[in-house]
Order: C-alpha cells, then sequence, then structure tokens
C-alpha cells in the first residue's frame, strides 16, 4: 500500500495512479489518516499533471464510495437529470424538471448552491416559504417513486468525498481542473442512481469556462466519463453572456419560472434553452425517438398545465407554501431599494455583463461571497431590456432591487459599465452553439434536424 | 492584499510575487490565517512554477521574521558554520565545529536530527549522556560568547515558520524544491547571526541530490541567496557514496570524532572534508588570507589539542559527561548483537552503499523513520573496510550493532546486496569536487591552490 507522500510523489512525477491507489488514498482522506494538507497538495500536483479518463473514473468511483447512493431500482421510469455548469439568471431547473417529470420520466434533483458570481437552484426553491431542500435519501428516493419529481441538496451521507474536496479547492485555487470538475460533478450524479443525464456547458462571460473550446473540452470529459458508469450522456455547448431571461435573485428567479411554467410570458432564451436540454434528455432516455418529439413532448405538458400542477405537487410535499403562487398574494415584502439603470444615450445594446451581474447580485445580498454568507431572497434584478434591443436615451434598462441603500448605489455604479449601447444591432451569437455525444461534437441545428 | 487563494493562484499561473506578498502570506500562516492545506498547496505550486532569486530571498526573509534571530553582535571575533547537505556517517560537524573555534573562529551552530537515511548532528552529541542540545537563544549566544562554542537545537521562536512548512513538505513530497531548500537552509542561517558560512553539498548514492549537476545548482542557489544577506559564502561539492569514516550511528559516530579530535587515528576521507572546508571557512571569514593557511592553522589547533579541549569545555557546558571520553569508561554498555559481514569472494570493493547502509541504521534503531521515532544511540556499523580496499574471501568488511537479533539479520541480508567487490581495483573519484563562489564555479584543486 502506497503511504500518502508517495502517491503524492506518483503524480507530482506525472505517473498514473492505478484504480486501487485512488480508492485507498480517497478512503484514507474519509477515515482521516490523508490529512487535508495532503489532499490539497495532491489535487494541487493533479492540476498540473493532469489525469487520464481512467484514472478520473476510479476516483469517481472511490469519491461515491465515500457515501450512499440513492436506490431507484424500484422505478419502472426512465430516471435522469440536467446539470449546469452554472450561470447568471440560470433558473432553467425551475421550469425543465417539472416539465420532464410531467413528459414520463423520474427527476431526482440533487442541486447546489449559489457561489461566487453563478447563482444555485437550491437557493431560488428555498426561496419559496416553508420549502426544505434538506431531503435524506430516502426522502429522495420516496418522492421521486411517489410524485417523480423531488428538490434535494447533497446530504451528508451522499458523496461526503466530493463535499470535503470542494471546499478545500475552493480556498486552494484547485477548482479548475478537468479530472477533477468531472469526478465532482459525475460522483454526485451517479449517485443520485439516474440513468441519463444532459449537461449545459456554459461559456462565455458569465460562464467558468469562458472560450468554446473549453466549454467542448469539458463536455467531452464529462460524456465519455458518464458512458462508463452506463449513464446515457449528451453535452449542449450554451452561451452564456447576458443573464437568462428577465430576472437575476432567488425569489424574482423562482416568481419568473412560475410565470414561465404557466406560460404567462415566455422569454425566449429560456424558452430556448429548456426545449433544447429537454427534449436532448427525453431522447437519451428512450421516450421520445429523436430530440424533435422530445420539444413536442415538453410543448404538450407545458400547454396542458400538467407540468405546473408538477412543480406545485413537489413544493407542496417538500412544504412550500404555494401560495406565493398566486398574485397578489402579500407573503413578501418588495425590496425596500429600487433603482432603475437607464440607458446613458440611444441606440443598440450590445452587452449586458453576466459576471459583473453576478458579482453585484453578491453585494446586495441575491449571492454569496463565501458559502456562509446570508441570502436575501427578494434581492435583484429586472431586466427591462435584453442585448439586441433597442433603447432611447433615458429609458429604463434595468431595475436594481435591494434593501441596503449604499449598496443599491455602488451596483448602480458599477453596472454602469457592464451594460454596454452601440450605434449598431449586435450580431447574433447563438444560444445553443454545439452538441457533445459519445459519437463526437457536432453543430447543434444539424444535430437536432438529424436525431 | 491578496486573500490566500489568490496567493496561490498567481503562484500557480507562473507569475512572481512581490516581496510583501510572500511577507503577508508567511505572516498569515504563522497567524493562523493562511491554513496548512492553502500552505501545502502553494508548495506544490512552487515546486512546479519555481521561484527567483529575489522571491527567494522575500520568502528567507519572511520566514526568519517569524520568530527571534541570535543577537552575535558583542561578538568581535568572526562568526560562521558549517551547514551540509546530509550525508551517512557524516560527523563532520563535531570535529570541524571545535577546531574552527580553536582557530579564533565563533561558532554557534544550530544543527539538525537525523531523518530517512541521512544522520543528524543533534542525535550524535545526545549520545553523550546528559548533554543537552535544547538551548535557548540567550543560552547559544552566551555560550558562543563565553566559549565561542555552542551546538544548539532549532528552538521555537528561531524562524518557526521553517520548522512548520517543512514538516508539512515532508509528508506532502514538496521537500525537493531549489527555492524552498535554500530558504529553509539560510533562514536558520541567517537566523544564526553568522558572518561568513560554507557549504557542504554533497552528490551520490547517499546524498540528497545524486548527480553533480543537481549538486551545483544547489551550491549556486544557496551562495547566491547567502551574499544578499551579507553572509560571506562559498559552497563545496563532495562526493557521497560510501559512508564518511569508519563508522555509522550515533555513539560510535561520536566516539570516533573524540578519537580524531585526539588523533588517535585520522581516517583520510574525514581529514579531507574537514580540513576543505575549514580551510576554505578561516579564509572566508577573513582569518587567514588563503585556504592552504586555513588549513595549517586547523592543523595547529588539532595537533596541539586545543580543538580537543574546545570540545571538552563545550560539551562540558551543555551538561554533558566527559567521563564517556576515558577508554574502559563502562557507562556505555555494547550493543547485544555484533554480526559481521564477510566478503563472499576476493577482491576490491568497489561499492558500499551509503543510502542503503543509511537505511539499514533506521532499521536498527540508528536512525529515524518518522520524526517521533526513538533512536537506539549504539546500535549501527563500524567498517573494518573502505572503497578501493582489497579483501580476502570471509574477511569482515563491516560489523552490524544492535539489540534486536531479526533486525540484525534482516539488515544483514539487505547490506550483502549493498557492498560489491571486483576483481579489478575500481577507479577513485574525488572527494571534494567543486567549490561554488559567488565569482563562478571551480574546480577544487585549482581553486585552492589559486586561494
Amino acid at each position: 500500500v502506497l503511504s500518502p507522500y508517495e502517491f503524492i510523489a506518483e503524480k507530482q512525477r506525472g505517473n498514473s495512479h492505478k484504480p486501487s491507489e485512488i480508492h485507498d488514498f480517497i478512503q484514507g482522506f474519509i477515515e482521516g489518516e490523508v490529512h487535508d494538507y495532503q489532499m490539497t497538495a495532491w489535487m494541487m500536483s493533479v492540476f498540473f499533471q493532469g489525469m487520464s479518463y481512467e484514472e478520473t473514473i476510479a476516483l469517481t468511483k472511490a469519491m461515491i464510495q465515500s457515501g450512499n447512493r440513492v436506490d431507484l431500482s424500484n422505478i419502472n421510469d426512465p430516471t435522469g437529470d440536467k446539470h449546469s455548469t452554472g450561470g447568471v439568471g440560470d433558473k432553467i431547473t425551475l421550469i425543465l424538471a417539472p416539465l420532464l417529470s410531467a413528459s414520463g420520466m423520474v427527476i431526482p434533483t440533487i442541486a447546489g448552491r449559489g457561489l461566487g458570481f453563478t447563482g444555485g437552484t437550491l437557493d431560488k426553491l428555498e426561496s419559496i416559504p416553508g420549502l426544505s431542500t434538506a431531503l435524506s435519501i430516502d426522502e429522495i428516493k420516496d418522492l421521486s417513486f411517489r410524485n417523480g419529481l423531488a428538490f434535494g441538496a447533497q446530504t451528508d451521507d451522499l458523496v461526503p468525498a466530493d463535499r470535503r474536496m470542494y471546499a478545500l479547492r475552493d480556498v486552494t485555487s484547485t477548482v479548475r481542473s478537468l479530472p477533477l470538475i468531472t469526478a465532482s460533478i459525475l460522483s454526485k450524479k451517479v449517485a443520485e442512481g439516474i440513468g441519463s443525464i444532459v449537461f449545459d456547458v456554459k461559456c462565455g462571460k458569465g460562464a467558468f469556462m469562458e472560450t468554446e473550446p473549453e466549454a467542448i473540452e469539458l463536455g467531452q470529459w464529462l460524456v465519455n466519463c458518464a458512458e462508463r458508469f452506463e449513464l446515457k450522456a449528451a453535452a449542449l455547448i450554451t452561451t452564456m453572456d447576458e443573464p437568462i431571461g428577465r430576472t437575476v435573485g432567488n425569489w424574482l428567479e423562482t416568481e419568473e419560472s412560475i410565470d414561465v411554467l404557466r406560460r404567462k410570458y415566455m422569454p425566449p432564451d429560456i424558452v430556448e434553452l429548456t426545449e433544447s436540454l429537454g427534449g436532448t434528455l427525453l431522447m437519451l432516455a428512450g421516450i421520445t425517438g429523436n430530440i424533435e418529439q422530445g420539444i413536442n413532448r415538453l410543448r404538450e405538458a407545458w400547454n396542458n398545465g400538467s407540468a405546473f400542477d408538477k412543480f406545485s405537487q413537489a413544493v407542496n410535499a417538500q412544504g412550500g407554501d404555494t401560495g406565493v403562487f398566486e398574485e397578489n398574494h402579500g407573503i413578501y415584502d418588495q425590496p425596500r431599494i429600487v433603482i432603475p439603470l437607464t440607458a446613458s444615450k440611444s441606440g443598440y445594446i450590445s452587452e449586458i455583463h453576466a459576471r459583473e451581474v453576478g458579482y453585484c447580485g453578491v453585494l446586495i445580498g441575491a449571492g454569496r461571497k463565501k458559502t456562509d454568507d446570508v441570502i436575501d431572497p427578494t434581492s435583484g434584478f429586472i431586466f427591462k431590456k435584453k442585448v439586441g434591443d433597442f433603447v432611447q436615451q433615458g429609458e429604463e434598462i434595468l431595475l436594481i432591487m435591494g434593501n441596503d441603500e449604499s449598496q443599491c448605489k455602488t451596483v448602480h455604479n458599477r453596472l454602469s459599465g457592464g451594460v454596454t449601447i452601440m450605434k449598431k444591432e449586435p450580431a447574433k451569437t447563438p444560444l445553443i452553439r454545439k452538441v457533445i455525444t459519445r459519437e463526437g461534437n457536432f453543430e447543434w441545428l444539424d444535430y437536432r434536424n438529424s436525431k
């Protein structure tokens, strides 16, 4: 058996680990024989020397074995999930999970919290008064079986190795390593017990991966390793330059998601992301023969109200007060401060910098700088205009909503620099760029039409 | 001010740290704001990305500032020290320090303990009953002032950052980094308050640096950085293939050193190392005009007994029982087990593998595998033959001495493979190869004759 020292030295020299060595190291970490300071030294070696698919799969397995798995074997319907690498205004899970569940899939979502400029599904859901995402593995299994939909948080016994490793990576600059990212995401998704998965790998100014080649590489890692766990997988490479939809902020985004599920209004970017990811997953899961049929199936569940009913049922089952879904519910106070950002000149909006919006969200309490920061559920931004829209000088582009006047003013100044207006109408960047499957990389529209 | 995360990320990207950033990081580490797991991630980044001389000097300064320094400003005589990178049977400090002190220098030695295959000066000295090396900074200063010689251990308040960083490097495979080695060695030597230093950088089978180019590189780092602290410095590149002298083991080596100081017998390798290192240091310190004069001065102190008197005085001052210096003192029991290793065939000894001897020493209790292992002061090896000697089949090459019979037998088997006998007389490798000064690298004999 290698000592932790020898294990670290092997990776430092650029050698490959054997699966059993990786298993022993992770097991030792869980049992306290491998110290945090050895784990971070090893992860920094992995950052520099990399790992093969084989090593990454062994790491993923060892991480899963550090805890328990959700056992969905008593469920006959296809199971699946969508995972996004994180964005600004990304509320797609809230809309897509009930749509998929209403289309014949079982979706035992295990979601995350916001950190830095990216938001988190759990924070959005928990802005619904009473709703708890602290589900045990048995509760996730039970809700999946009964309702076909659950929204859970990573529990203490679900991949505990990942939670501890991620906390260390977060403070030692080792988040950005493809094998470590892949093992972190996949271990949780495999432990969910699902049969298929679609990854939304975002690229752009408000994404973890800023360039398309980086996003494609991560997509390939995720899809190729997922296949080794008998998880049917595809990754969509999507643009993340401006915030998604019309809102950023936890309650604001939940409210928007409810409006979209009810078809009260349909922001084109939300609809396109939801349909593309959902249609792909329904095809992967074998519910429909191709993506187009999958999209039609989703639209059906959308139009006949069954998706919204699924969402209400899930919220209800997790203790949430669905009274907030009604107009003029009076449950929430509006934020005290609302400051509009107006156009400094007339022209076309060419940029609303998503990362800047995300960081500004942290300043007004809509996001977290550190994992233990407390969130203000009502603060955030409402976008009256989107990139490509024409504005007159003095017209409102967005509203800054919060409860701390001086922070709102700071954000107003900072966001003025994050919004660009130009004379010429900006060129359109496609929202869904590419799709990665185990067969290779394809242009999205070609693939969609061919399947 | 950079956060620990940002500081790590800068080095990870290959950027240079500013001196103030390095100071803040080390200060934060001492104050508990920078965690062990961040220190190890940073040191692993340094391993991969390196540091410049400027960064290394800033690190050394910051480490020194983590504690107190020995203030030798009340001493008029030149102060100095010798530092060895570690070897097997390396007892030179015990002999050289009193010789230098008897030659007009003040030597406030702060020495280390053995770890792995290398021995440590402190362990050897502490095999003298009663002798304590746990001196405070004030005691080191006081003994230096009164006797011109002290043998101290690194105290809690002398470069505490180094002790903690070294303990972490030792278990995360980040010992082998030139900037980290340089800062670790130099910080302690500068904190000793000395004016000149000679480094014994060993290379070969029983050395930390196995090849000459590696040893030369370390020598250059040490000398070039030392000069920036107004420390007159030179590094001798010396061969470390077979154990030095006729013994390995703590009391055995101390006994051998006493015999050498008394000129009872003079192993040529011990004499050559002692004279070369000492002559160079006396020249650096300005006591003699050149190396040859320095060597003559040492021989004088050796011949007239003043060096041995210095040693006795120092041992006495630190509580040691000088009764063990007498023949038939009866203070120590001989080890219970003595097993000879005999020649399997007649011929010339071409190798006695120093690293193997060192690791075998750990097995019989003469060394440490972990820092908290307890040492058996009397166990070790006596070499009846050295490399180049002719042996008859069945003749004794060395004695294995210990108190655990089965371990001694294991070592006997293992050491059979560490000793090689050949028909032809082996070619001689020079013991002192090169000297590194701030003027450049020179062949030792050329340099010695030119100075």
